[in-house]
């Protein structure tokens, strides 16, 4: 058997430990230790009951910060994985393990990249930071948003946020993440009058008057995005009404939907719209909105750049900006005017079964980084 | 305390025996008993756990054959209930307890109605019959059904049929029932696939999809109605699709939903119609039918004149005919060729806590059941 690279060796150790939301079991100990000795000063951050921490190297200058999560998502049943989620495996160039992909990989990755930059460039310009939390996958409350509340009560700046989640498709660096799209959530009653089927004229059936309402909102063209932006969706996931009886007309309908908005709209202005249609249609109803997530874009500028050119130096190929998927805790740096960049291993497996990511991605993954730090700070 | 009359005597007896459906509780001894003793040849028909009688005084000509059920709902709590539910009571001029309305009120004025015909006419004309089960309120399979099918089978045709259910609406007799609407349930299952709410490229929300065509089926007009029916009425009565979570676009939808129709339209023509409008939509489905009662009419002639005649005898008043509300054990009955009709004490309190009648009604309705055997039979 061939020695370990540091980063695998360091992944192996950050995925044996089971962290699952809001546990950190030890990992960012272990990160801090390794920072530490080369020169990091770093501060436990603990909300609630989420462990955080914030590490910086250097003195003053803009502000390059690597942000991420130890916590992973539960396995399911272990016994459909072919290996143990908590136990790190390398099996035909893979290495194998709940959080090698989501995003013990990267955090790994950060770090050796950090120790060969600092060991190279021990007196770089500005300086580098983690904004490491345990409680990205769960409520998302008492983490990276806590944080970035307390840099702004310490006027700590942001200059350029690398987030490592899993941005890539086929292989490693193939995409990369320079915004996200907003997402608003509601959750609509539409009230009736409830009544036997057979005395419909003493009734008032709330999914007959929805439904012309619910076509109209699932037609809509809300916008048509933009360069960056797909366009504007709107999705219901739920719907439910009805008493189980097949002769009561129900009293009310309750309508889950979602909004993913691209940068040409905002929350009030979808909230505004949706109920302009609502409204049209007559209907009696309450809305409970959730902005659970603003948009955000980094064009163009100094960060996006240095992610293309490093990554074009591993893998000599082009990256390609996306806006696409889901949302990440980019999304609560993004407004501090914070330049944000996701760049990752590929994202094929998480939260599945079998989570894995090829071996030699997460040594090209440090080498990326580095080659970021190099571009912005050497 | 003045003494009961025969009718309230035997009403309240038989609301004593807590008949929850499919139990019989001995009420239909009772019946065939007061039967027997004035000529009555009287058979008990048990099909699975369901008692039911068919009694016959007479040896030939019409048949008028009196419908009706010794089963009540259930009580629900009977701590909600002013008095015990199984308890006959008579306060302020009102019989209370389960059954006294809906029917053992009515049972028990079909006894004495007899009764006192069969003494001044013990040789009437034609028959007179009794089919009672104990499963018109449960599943009605091994009840009314089954006994019109033994009818068939010893080749005895009803001619004229009263049915006991109660059709007033403010005073006895103001309202009787010359006919019912049809009932037509379905459930629609309408595919999509399931997905991301994030990714609604790779998914087909089957609430999008379905919406218009839901919408289009609840703006229908099935039919204008006729003169003795309201017109056709579609409606849903539940509607379910999600996986719980907010961010999935769930793979199917389900939609229940009812028609009550007149005699302008059959069930294939509704199925034809709505199958006509999803197909329209290309929505992919399946539906499962269930035709649980034709419409049937009784428009004109002896029968119903018969009770209009003997009404106006006892109330002074017009009876209104009417085709509306819920199914009773006539939709069984009609399509043997019978003439049926539904006259029995008022609604109000049926299926709820403190089901109660005017006592003195019961009275009038026995001189309105003998008043209709004097026109048909004397």
């Amino acid at each position: 058997m061939t020695a370990l690279s540091p980063t695998l060796q360091l992944a192996c150790e950050l995925i044996e430990r089971p962290s699952v939301t809001p546990a950190d079991a030890d990992c960012q100990a272990i990160m801090m230790a390794r920072l530490e000795k080369i020169g990091f000063q770093c501060q436990s951050l603990r909300f609630g009951d989420v462990d955080n921490f914030w590490a910086v190297h250097g003195s003053s200058g803009p502000i390059f910060c690597f942000a991420g999560h130890t916590d992973v998502v539960p396995t399911g049943p272990a016994a459909k994985w072919q290996t143990q989620p908590f136990e790190a495996v390398i099996q035909d160039g893979m290495l194998r393990g709940r959080g090698a992909a989501d995003m013990k990989g990267s955090l790994a990755a950060m770090i050796t990249a950090c120790e060969n930059f600092v060991a190279a460039h021990p007196n770089h310009s500005g300086r580098i930071a983690f904004l490491i939390t345990s409680d990205e996958e769960g409520p998302a409350i008492n983490g990276t948003v806590k944080v970035v509340e307390w840099l702004e009560h310490q006027n700590e700046k942001i200059t350029w946020c690398l987030v490592g989640e899993p941005s890539s498709t086929d292989t490693v660096g193939d995409v990369i993440k320079n915004g996200r799209r907003g997402s608003l959530g509601a959750v609509l009653t539409v009230r009736g009058v409830q009544g036997h089927v057979a005395y419909p004229h003493l009734a008032k059936n709330p999914i007959h008057l929805a439904a012309p309402a619910l076509a109209e909102l699932a037609n809509e063209v809300w916008d048509e995005g933009n360069d960056f932006f797909p366009a504007t969706s709107f999705q219901i996931s739920n719907i439910n009404g009805g008493t189980g009886a097949t002769n009561v007309i129900p009293g009310e309908l309750e309508v889950v939907f979602n909004f993913r908005f691209s940068t040409e709209l905002t929350a009030d202005i979808l909230k505004a719209r949706t109920q302009a249609i609502l409204d049209a249609h007559q209907l009696d109803y309450s809305i409970e909105w959730n902005l659970s997530g603003q948009p955000f874009l980094t064009a163009e500028g100094p960060l996006v750049e240095a992610a293309q050119l490093a990554i074009k130096a591993v893998t000599g190929s082009d990256t390609i900006l996306s806006t696409a998927g889901g949302t990440s805790d980019g999304r609560f740096i993004a407004p501090t005017g914070a330049q944000v960049v996701e760049l990752g291993p590929v994202n094929a497996t998480i939260h599945k079964v079998d989570e894995c990511v090829k071996a030699e991605d997460l040594d090209k993954l440090s080498l990326m980084y580095e080659g970021m730090l190099k571009e912005l700070l050497a």
